[in-house]
């Protein structure tokens, strides 16, 4: 393994770790908190941190450019990145869907944000890239991420670019499409019953010296370094869609990593001059569980729920985080939940326009559909953000029934050419 | 099906088929023809057309934008697109890999063009951009592709776009993860011998009307409008190098359409005054066939081969084309072959550092450790482009071998420790 060995990109404007329990309390940049926040976490209830900037230094021209690939364009405003790492992560396309979202009742003009064209085709390669470089300005042994795959692949992908061991812990009914992936990108995998991957995860960073990606927290606090990779969402969307922001944005979300990220982006975009508005940020979960939802209609800081798994894999969680309710501005109609058969129909509904993604990937327009059938106006510029590519869960799918052969070929052509 | 009914893109420069066996033959730009050069083609041979343009009508400040994905952009320089079509296909990412060159021979800098993130995840998206535009300008019934996979995912995709109907063959043992791509994505599939594949798609053509988007011919010439498509590989190229283009380019090749559209793509750009030299565009086939490198070696139009199949399916052809002569230049030194062993090692080596591609997808890789191992000097700027991503063949994978589960942990934390 070739260790990347070229340093940190300069430029950032970062200057702490800030908790979001008490934005009073600050931490220095490293070392990175792992834990949640320190001063504000008790037993019942961990907070999470976010990494503060002195948005002084970060010069507006950063805005007079086109939203390309590759998040270290973005440099000023995430934290220290390193050299090297990229590989052309974001400047993912929004596509027009105007009449795909007239069919689902959304009333205004719908985009979606394809996430599924990163680097191992999924949203959390941004989150990653931001991980990965922290671990390598901590000089941390390795990576170790609990994961139900996204998360899992995207963490292997920066390790092994960066030349470093990575341990991934995953459920043991992981499809197969995403085991190959991961253990292709050089990743230890730990197949591990959902009871037990916390455990484990704590086993290799306490003993193996291993940076978590992911979380070691009842509630989630997950690595304050990750999400703000997800804002660069929201710079995003602020260029494509020509200097303005949309209404409304919808977010699969499970921990609310990418949910608090995207908020966080445009509430910078606003505190830098460039917008006088600020999106509705709404989540977008699974019906069958839905922690974020019940913290924010109950008015907790987190819950956990009971109820049994999704189909949406990768949002698919019992405890929320504080972070979520954050995003959210503690509004609890900002909060949606789909039902399982709302997935299925929107995964099937995308597919037939030319698009494929997993069941977490269609949660946002699950979202919209909910919302639209339960009154919810969504007008102006909506945009749904669409998170990873139907080929990783594609074993869930039932079996194909649209399929012909040559005994069956004139049957088909008879059918074709009655279209 | 809703039927995309918002006319034509205004602004192409194109002007009629050109034959590519007689450049002095040409045809109107309708209807597209299908079955290669009618006034060159014979039994024996056939040739295939292009897209001609006036490029006087070209402004050169079409040069001066990013290289954002969204193919519409390039619509001067493209033939006459579909309005509302693109899914933001193109504008694909150039990852450096300077280092992994190294490791396998390249004196020069290696640069790794990225198109699986395209919205199907393959290179196929910016062909069937082209040629379901083409369906619609004829009003075609519908599209018809006979594809080992990544053309009729793209195929299907853009149909599906289009509210077209869309008739897909393959073959008997194609992977799964295709097969619920394709079929997921509302295609008629129908899977078919080899040998019987090109009888099925001329009685869809002929009996139910659709456009073919794939061959039809003895020798390949295919689809006129689609290697045009790839001629934007070359306009982003130039963009992403700062105005200056490759000293090469390793394409991985089937039937040579993307060897065609890039080499062609450089030759405009030529042609418009923006460089003074073109790069060597070099042919990246499996040895186990390798028409293309036969047909070089021994000076013919193009030639059909026995041989195995190759575990690069999406580029394991029998038979050449002329656009692949044409694009080497009609040089042997130009024309590589790889063996499988070295296709399995690239696809290893490229995972383990961060991308996962499927089996034809490191064709360009593969080329160039066996370019290099051969005295082959690749300096200056090297571009592979890599074709499409892991998960969709990842079932032609070895299980794998590095998992472990709470058993093993103790035994793993203990390699960690180590490494």
């Amino acid at each position: 393994m070739t260790r990347l060995n070229s340093g940190m990109l300069p430029g950032s404007a970062a200057i702490g770790q800030r908790s979001l329990g008490d934005p009073s309390r600050s931490f220095p940049l490293l070392p990175v908190i792992v834990d949640g926040c320190p001063a504000t976490s008790t037993d019942a209830m961990q907070y999470p941190l976010e990494i503060a900037y002195d948005y002084d230094k970060v010069d507006r021209s950063l805005f007079d450019q086109a939203p390309l690939p590759g998040l270290s364009r973005w440099a000023p405003l995430l934290p220290p990145l390193a050299d090297g790492l990229s590989m052309g992560e974001g400047g993912t396309p929004l596509v027009d869907a105007e009449e795909f979202g007239r069919e689902i009742g959304v009333k205004g003009r719908l985009w979606l944000k394809d996430e599924s064209r990163n680097p191992t085709w999924s949203h959390k390669d941004r989150l990653n890239y931001c991980v990965v470089s922290a671990a390598i300005a901590s000089e941390a042994r390795g990576i170790a991420v609990a994961s139900s795959g996204n998360h899992g692949a995207a963490a292997a992908a920066y390790a092994a670019r960066a030349g470093l061991p990575c341990a991934v812990i995953v459920a043991q009914n992981m499809p197969d499409a995403y085991l190959r992936l991961i253990t292709s990108l050089g990743a230890h995998v730990i197949a591990s019953p959902t009871e037990s991957r916390w455990t484990v995860l704590r086993r290799i960073v306490d003993e193996a010296g291993f940076m978590p990606a992911s979380n070691l927290t009842r509630f989630h606090t997950g690595n304050p370094y990750g999400p703000e990779g997800y804002k660069t969402i929201a710079y995003e969307l602020f260029l494509q869609l020509g200097r303005s922001v949309p209404s409304t944005v919808l977010a699969p979300t499970g921990y609310a990593e990418m949910l608090f990220g995207v908020w966080k982006g445009f509430q910078e975009l606003k505190n830098l001059g460039l917008t006088d508005r600020v999106p509705r940020i709404l989540s977008a979960e699974p019906a069958t569980r839905g922690p974020l939802a019940r913290a924010v209609s109950s008015n907790e800081p987190a819950t956990e729920v009971d109820g049994p798994a999704s189909i949406a894999m990768g949002i698919s969680c019992s405890v929320s985080s504080w972070r979520g309710v954050v995003a959210l501005e503690n509004s609890r109609d900002r909060a949606l939940t789909s039902s399982e058969d709302t997935f299925q129909d929107m995964r099937r509904r995308l597919a037939a326009r030319g698009l494929y993604q997993e069941f977490s990937g269609v949660a946002g327009l699950a979202a919209a559909k909910e919302a639209s059938e339960r009154g919810v106006e969504l007008d102006g510029d909506v945009v749904a953000i669409l998170t990873s590519t139907g080929l990783k869960d594609a074993e869930l799918l039932a079996p194909p029934d649209n399929l012909y052969n040559l005994d069956s070929l004139d049957t088909l052509i008879a059918e074709l050419q009655r279209i």
